[in-house]
């Protein structure tokens, strides 16, 4: 574990990065996919930074998954080649797609719609088919007869390069087994759609599945080509309240400093409110509710019962956690604190870049995040 | 009102500002404090943005608030030298202050506790001190002898420049009568403080007070010096559902694209996400959940009933409002939509610039946002 610093020479909010965690993060999944034998293909969407990439250890043969065309030009520039864009294609966005592929980039996109197979057909670009493994959001039924329709619009422009689905609802239920169960309705799901194309005459060479629980849980990949993660390079307080990680996994923080107290209330006011942490309140549905974040202190130790139990735009307030009896520790104004996000997707998105904790012990480092489309 | 394009040639999701209903805000809020005879000091940390800085109307004297020193130090290159920074002042954070300042921009900060009075009197750097008028957030209570020791020991700097209280309960309550009577604290509660400190022999020349909807619903702003508000420029899904505006004064949206849909589910799905929207869920507490936003058709025409519902990074799912009756209406892949944030603060924040649809009908225009610390 690096060194932990007692004070930081940084402006707050500020998001950091603590690169041996992630790094541990980053080797507990390759062992995992190791020992599953099947390739990873990391979504880059949670981290959005090139530096992150370079962590993977793939060096330029990083297949990566992306989220927006902007990540898929910025991990291009970077020297990144094959890249999924995982959400599904809308029809405008297509000539871009095709720009990117005529400098020699291997994009591959996403759809589960006929209006889509047209459209992507006739720009000859190669498409994954989305199937529905969990009611989650989109995607096909692995039985409906559109599959096979829509793989032969594709087939027929020479575009059909496999079927790819994601069980979103793993994150909504708690422990392995429940996590594994969901790992194996993604494989059912992708390989009886994979066995259906096939079956029509039509090639499948591609099986995708994933999510940071399923992978994590997997026991069984027969007839999956690739694996897709992306928060367990960071992991949350989400990831916790279901059992993927621990409190100490999460390799990102949001330092925030101490500005006032409201002591008859036993409120403590920090400089870090939603347009720090985000709004995301993913632990609300969870067991135990974390409001808008654990505090830990400067050195990221977690203090017991201390949450962000408000937040305006600039202001968070530090409360014991509801419910909780005892008063609260003196916190003086000044004091460096780190926040632990609920969902590392949303609270990193916040910023423009990370302050980084070097693995080695070194002096702090930057690293540049991208966003917008 | 502008003319309203049936398509946009733009990539999706991206922020559109009506101009013309923004106008149309800034007109209405300019015309209630000439009534009240109170001016009015913006706060910025809605609109991020110079051009929309420079439609206000009062070229580079228009006095300012801002949330972040990113936003002073972007105000200040801009022109703009009248600038009150109204988060309680971590005193890390004195140096960036002092380095502005030292540039010839009057800043203010502000402050609630002897801690931040003792490192500001040292630093030299004019303060109002923070009232709180509805138990929201932070400041002292009026009547709190601690009051007048933080104006002590400012003035003997010569940094005391008055009070300033911000009533954000005031978005909790519903109608113009609920709204007066936050007003009435928000102006009982400076002015006591204000005359408290005048007894002591001190001086108080700034009495600041003010939210969107208590500027919109004050009577009578007797002691008040100034008057501050930020989201009556855009207004939103909460400021609508507590009745400060109407759906359709709303300058803000959400351009996106329909990318698929689960129509045994009735649901159609689009391409705006959380990224895009925002997780902000203000509107859940309210009398009516509008869910992650309305939906309007690409010219900005509600469509009755429809709700984002749901949101992931980069996908939205779009359903009739839960409890309603009927089908949903038909909206091919491709089909732009605009979706009424619940919080344009937060939305807009998730954007780097808006597409601006001009109020005299010319060609869109960008305008650039800032954003960070």
């Amino acid at each position: 574990m690096s060194e932990q610093p007692t004070h930081f020479d940084l402006e707050t909010p500020a998001l950091l990065l603590d690169e041996a965690r992630m790094l541990r993060n980053i080797d507990r999944l390759a062992a995992r996919t190791a020992k599953l034998g099947v390739p990873l293909r990391p979504h880059m969407k949670t981290a959005m930074s090139v530096d992150v990439a370079r962590c993977l250890g793939w060096g330029r043969d990083l297949p990566v998954t992306v989220s927006t065309l902007a990540e898929a030009e910025a991990f291009f520039a970077a020297g990144y080649g094959d890249i999924l864009y995982a959400v599904g294609i809308a029809p405008p966005r297509l000539p871009r797609v095709k720009a990117l592929r005529d400098q020699g980039c291997d994009l591959t996109v996403i759809l589960d719609n006929l209006d889509q197979a047209r459209a992507v057909a006739q720009a000859g670009v190669p498409a994954l088919i989305e199937i529905d493994s969990d009611g989650h959001r989109s995607g096909l039924d692995p039985a409906d007869p559109l599959l096979v329709e829509i793989a032969n619009t594709l087939a027929n422009a020479g575009c059909l390069r496999g079927v790819l689905t994601h069980a979103g609802e793993s994150y909504a239920v708690r422990g392995r087994l429940a996590h594994a169960a969901f790992a194996e309705r993604e494989r059912t799901a992708a390989v009886a759609a994979a066995n259906a194309l096939r079956q029509a005459g039509l090639p499948c060479p591609v099986v995708s599945v994933g999510s940071t629980p399923t992978a994590h849980a997997a026991t069984d990949l027969s007839g999956v080509t690739e694996l897709r993660a992306g928060v367990y390079m960071f992991f949350d307080l989400v990831m916790a309240g279901i059992e993927v990680c621990d409190l100490d996994d999460i390799a990102i923080s949001v330092l925030t400093t101490v500005i006032g107290h409201q002591r008859d209330k036993g409120w403590t006011l920090i400089d870090a409110g939603w347009m720090a942490l985000s709004r995301d309140r993913g632990t609300a549905r969870q067991d135990v509710d974390q409001g808008y974040g654990i505090v830990c202190d400067v050195q990221g130790r977690v203090i017991p019962d201390l949450l962000v139990t408000a937040t305006n735009q600039e202001h968070g307030i530090i409360a014991l956690r509801p419910g909780t009896t005892g008063s609260a520790p003196d916190l003086p104004v000044g004091t460096q604190l780190r926040i632990l996000p609920n969902h590392a997707c949303a609270t990193a998105a916040q910023h423009a870049r990370y302050a980084v904790l070097p693995a080695d012990g070194g002096p702090m480092k930057t690293w540049d995040r991208f966003g917008g489309w």
